[in-house]
């Protein structure tokens, strides 16, 4: 709506903010206000001086507001000592440049979120603190970056992280894509928690957190116009929240990676790569959506292969296996998790799978570029 | 000079890394090895399969080596237990979108680590870890991302951090513009420093590590073809070793702040806007150098408002100011320090400057997008 309302009263977007005086509006340090409905990102937004600080003040200050980030310092100072004695600290960094920017189950604000908190928790630490550095192009329409940073905002806050420092720069027209987004999250680890991508050993479980390909199916599904269903969504979510139950069981569960870009797939290849063993996954036993899986029919594409936002692997010891997926169908994230393969000795590497017809097929990495800006 | 080959060989890059079978190479994990001369971005790099695996292996991992990246995990654990026992640690993002990629004295991939050093600096903070974000565009040379990466490794070598984490995402040709590097960093700050851009004030000393205006000039001179002068160059560095000899002086400095985009007049209003003060600059005792001074009357601006990336402005008690600024010009960084102003009271909190006529004029923030992309 903004962008139509904007192409009708004839605007370019550039000088609106500082020099249409026809509006009357309340005061403000910058002068008139950013006008957030019909405004549009312009060069100036980016210059480092008095209409950066307003977008600043105005759009991320208020809607990620917290004692460190109101200090407005190029760097927040973040007070780790109650909750890390021992210093294990963990980082973590993303881009996202998703196709297009809104999806039935979010957009790229949400998703930046999501997806930075996963990395964290996929290493066993809890999620504290993110940095937000966003890359707009001239043009963007500020009511759809408000929409996005009100979703981001949102998907902190259900995770219980703040958002503590951030950037903005603007590129010009035809420079960028709208809006790319870069969340670098820190966490803290409890002692002796360590998964690993290196830390599978033969004879351990593979566990599932739930059905795959949701979010890669419902972002092409977007992007191409398709309606293939109504009931695609991705399932980009926070799994902090699940992890801290799954530890809770077995604090050292040997692996916890988010089959994201690549799906599955890569995921398992990843770590049987750096673990150096192999996988036999069972395809019986793999949760995929009827919608998804009609979908990926479609679309011409392995589920395995397809990004999801909102899922784990965890690779854990035999013994510890049925508790830890107890656990993990107690827990909203987890309800659909499943048992679904097993770490096996292999010099070669190989991810393998049972198909559901008894026969055997290497799972392998994608190769190509089937799904660019997934995420 | 690698975009020429590529235009005469008549490959557009496609499909080039994996599919041309024309030449011998020694074996590799991934197949043939990335043709880091001749090659090109492709969509499959950021598909998160096995493009983007041998990206990451052949030239992120090879350049930024170190045990924690070596690990290859989403996320990397940093030990800051021998270094902060009381868990100050400090948190800093920021884009970088500079154009033209290359200047003289940097490009980008050297000035992404500059700039985060710089911001973790200037909170007291002894940078230790980056991580690093990569958005690259379909049909970028491999030639020149080798060239910035290494520009990249050899900057955070001599700022002595380590690189523990990335990502790599591709955008299709047209949306986004060569390279965006986005860095962050996490440092630790020793107890007692704590330099804020709210701790100005009345009384205290103004202090300028050197020549304003450097690096924005050599920007717009490459940026415009401009032969101004053959003696423009960049000042982009990394000033944690100066800002440790100067706390070592006085850990109890009030502000730290590197005046990069917007220039030393942003920077100055925006410590003046958070310490409710006004600040007394004086233009004769000013450092810039005689070429930029040129420069800036030649393309119409205010050094005030021109980007630097190596330079700083501390705020110190008057009781301190001789000593510190004594320091700071016995570091290389620093040789051409100078006080160049004093914190005042003002309600109004302006940036005033006596000129070197012995008037009186404001310093404001820059209002327009003069510079766009510097940084």
């Amino acid at each position: 709506m903004p962008q139509k309302a904007m192409a009708e009263s004839g605007l370019d977007g550039r000088g609106a903010v500082l020099d249409n005086s026809v509006m009357a509006c309340p005061p403000s340090p910058f002068g008139r206000p950013l006008d957030l409905e019909g405004g549009r990102i312009e060069l100036s937004h980016g210059s480092g001086g008095k209409s950066t600080q307003q977008l600043i003040e105005e759009l991320f200050g208020q809607a990620f507001a917290n004692p460190l980030l109101d200090k407005r310092d190029d760097a927040a100072t973040v007070d780790l000592s109650a909750v890390a004695g021992t210093g294990r600290v963990v980082l973590s960094t993303d881009s996202f440049v998703v196709s297009p920017r809104r999806f039935p189950g979010g957009n790229i604000g949400s998703l930046a979120i999501h997806g930075t908190v996963n990395d964290i928790a996929m290493a066993g630490a809890r999620p504290l603190h993110l940095a937000a550095a966003f890359i707009l192009e001239e043009g963007l329409a500020l009511a759809e970056l408000v929409e996005i940073i009100a979703a981001m905002a949102a998907a902190a806050r259900e995770a219980g992280v703040t958002i503590v420092t951030g950037d903005t720069k603007v590129v010009e027209r035809g420079k960028g894509d709208g809006v790319f987004i870069t969340t670098t999250g820190v966490g803290v680890a409890p002692a002796g928690v360590a998964p690993s991508a290196d830390r599978a050993r033969p004879g351990d479980v593979v566990l599932l957190s739930g059905p795959i390909g949701d979010h890669g199916v419902a972002i092409l599904s977007a992007r191409d116009g398709l309606s293939l269903s109504a009931s695609l969504a991705s399932d980009s979510a926070a799994l902090n929240g699940l992890v801290a139950e799954m530890i809770a069981i077995d604090p050292d569960i040997h692996v916890l990676r988010d089959p994201t870009r690549g799906g599955l797939a890569a995921a398992a290849n990843e770590i049987a790569h750096a673990s150096g063993v192999g996988l036999h996954l069972d395809e019986v036993a793999l949760p995929v959506r009827p919608a998804v899986a009609a979908a990926c029919e479609i679309l011409g594409l392995d589920p395995l292969h397809v990004a999801n936002e909102g899922k784990l692997i965890a690779i854990v010891a035999a013994e510890t296996a049925d508790a830890v997926l107890a656990a993990m169908r107690r827990h909203p994230r987890g309800r659909d998790a499943a048992r679904i393969g097993t770490v096996i000795e292999d010099p070669d590497r190989f991810v393998q799978m049972t198909t559901r017809f008894g026969g055997r097929r290497m799972v392998d990495w994608i190769a190509g570029d089937q799904l660019p800006r997934i995420c």
